[in-house]
């Protein structure tokens, strides 16, 4: 019984109107194994820094204890790095910088000990990166989940087809939804989407929440509408690791279930924007996340 | 004991990806009366139309047991006409046709048997008229709700700003709510609005939702996905009808039964742009309301 996470773990320099950071630890593994953390125990990375991350930053998996047997770290290589500017709104931003770095050859490597995972989240990576894990995998993992963006799209379609196929849940966002499946209408690109293999789907939709998809049933869960977004980096990351860390603790894989992963998940990614980087989602009580999610409820609950 | 609807009752001609049409009754008023008369029966308007404007029009209103009295007919003149085109993704319009016509000078006059009204719907005007029409109420009525649009915030903000001091309740839209307040955060824009009169501040969010802020308490209403939005003309107002029309039914004001009413107006809302028009809210059943209702409650429900 495990929870494998495969993603980005990596530098990040940001700049929003609050503020801007030196090179701080980021990356998609990063975000969603902290908060998957705070559900499941048994959470366990598959990334590759180079030489140049700090010991002291790997304890930040350690302290949340994160398996972290499978995080190569590459002699004489660099860490994958990326810088970003957020405008005004914090709904759009400017990549400034993109080192792939050790990235550019990433070979995913499972040790044997992540065999037989009940949970597989792939965090954004190349989509054919995603394939490789799963085709490494000697057991399908009981949900896998996937996160990807248009990048991958755009340049590698045919691999993220393929990819998609093999999935039992898709986190993407609505431009994105919209691209896949060339559908305006949400309903009409889920109920496309959901013919290309993903059981479930998940329309992810920043401070205006998230749809998720399922045969004919649709839940709308609501974002908690915020005073300050300090850093929205890693938002969508604590979104994807909450929902399948709430997952993972229940066991059950039904739309109920899976309704109340995506409240856990938007509280994590709520939580996570308050402050820059991993700051506030690496050190959280299990009481902030209750209140959190109470929230949630109160905004949401109404009785006829 | 009684709901006034003041507000523009128009001809329209509308260009969705859909289809077009002729010109077609529209108007402010028509929509928000149509919505509010499926909740409450003594539903009166206050508008203006000319010569032009078919005796067979004005039965939809009848039809609907909504009083007519304060509907003046100018003789001679035309009635108010707006033609607009619709873009793919219908959340962008263009304006093509304003005749302003009987509009341009309407002093809006209450019969005597529209006084001591319980429940005021300003519906989308100038200020000043909307102003107009609460000094030349003899009581106060004990609920004043008012829709408005960025467009007299570019050119009548100071009559704007008055009237709704006035006013407990003011509907407007994120974009609006962000222009009025001079703040990007929803949060910090509803606080500074909530000082500027109102009691209660509803932002409507399109597609996405709406927002209620009472005090520090926040209500999210998701909105409905739909396959296909036919013509989103009068959601607006439908949803403003619907609205105020639930709270004159239950006839008492407090949060709960707020949040009860964004959801009745949602579904209105949602039923109103299935078709071209007045078309479908003009001949709803009760069944096809509380259905649409229950696939709200479904929707947004989850329990943890």
């Amino acid at each position: 019984m495990s929870l494998l996470v495969i993603g980005t773990v990596a530098f990040d320099a940001i700049e929003t109107p609050f503020g801007k950071t030196d090179k701080i630890v980021g990356g998609a593994a990063t975000y969603a194994s902290l908060a998957a953390s705070y559900f499941y125990t048994k959470t366990k990375i598959v990334a590759v820094v180079g030489d140049d991350f700090p010991t002291a930053d790997i304890q930040i998996f350690k302290n949340r204890g994160i398996n972290v047997e499978g995080l190569q770290i590459k002699e004489g290589e660099k860490s994958f790095f990326w810088s970003g500017k957020y405008h005004n709104d914090m709904n759009s931003r400017d990549t400034l910088i993109t080192e792939l770095n050790v990235l550019a050859n990433f070979d995913p490597v499972i040790p044997p000990s992540y065999q037989n995972c009940d949970y597989l989240m792939l965090g954004n990576l190349t989509p054919q990166i995603q394939k490789t894990v799963i085709n490494r995998l000697q057991k399908r993992p009981k949900l896998i989940v996937m996160d990807t963006m248009n990048f991958w799209m755009d340049i590698a379609l045919a691999d993220l087809l393929e990819t998609i196929k093999l999935v039992d849940v898709l986190a993407i966002n609505d431009a994105e939804a919209r691209q896949l499946s060339g559908e305006y209408s949400l309903v009409k690109a889920a109920n496309k989407i959901l013919t290309m293999g993903p059981k479930y789907l998940i329309i992810k939709k920043g401070e205006h929440g998230a749809l998720l998809f399922f045969e004919d049933k649709i839940f709308a869960a609501p974002a908690l509408p915020l005073a300050d977004v300090f850093d929205p980096t890693g938002a969508g990351d604590c979104f994807a690791g909450g929902f399948i860390g709430y997952l993972a603790q229940v066991g059950t894989i039904n739309f109920n279930n899976m309704k109340n992963a995506i409240i856990f998940g938007s509280a994590l990614a709520s939580l996570c924007v308050e402050k820059f980087g991993t700051e506030r989602i690496k050190n959280l009580s299990q009481a902030e996340i209750t209140e959190r999610v109470q929230q949630f409820v109160k905004l949401s609950s109404f009785s006829l």
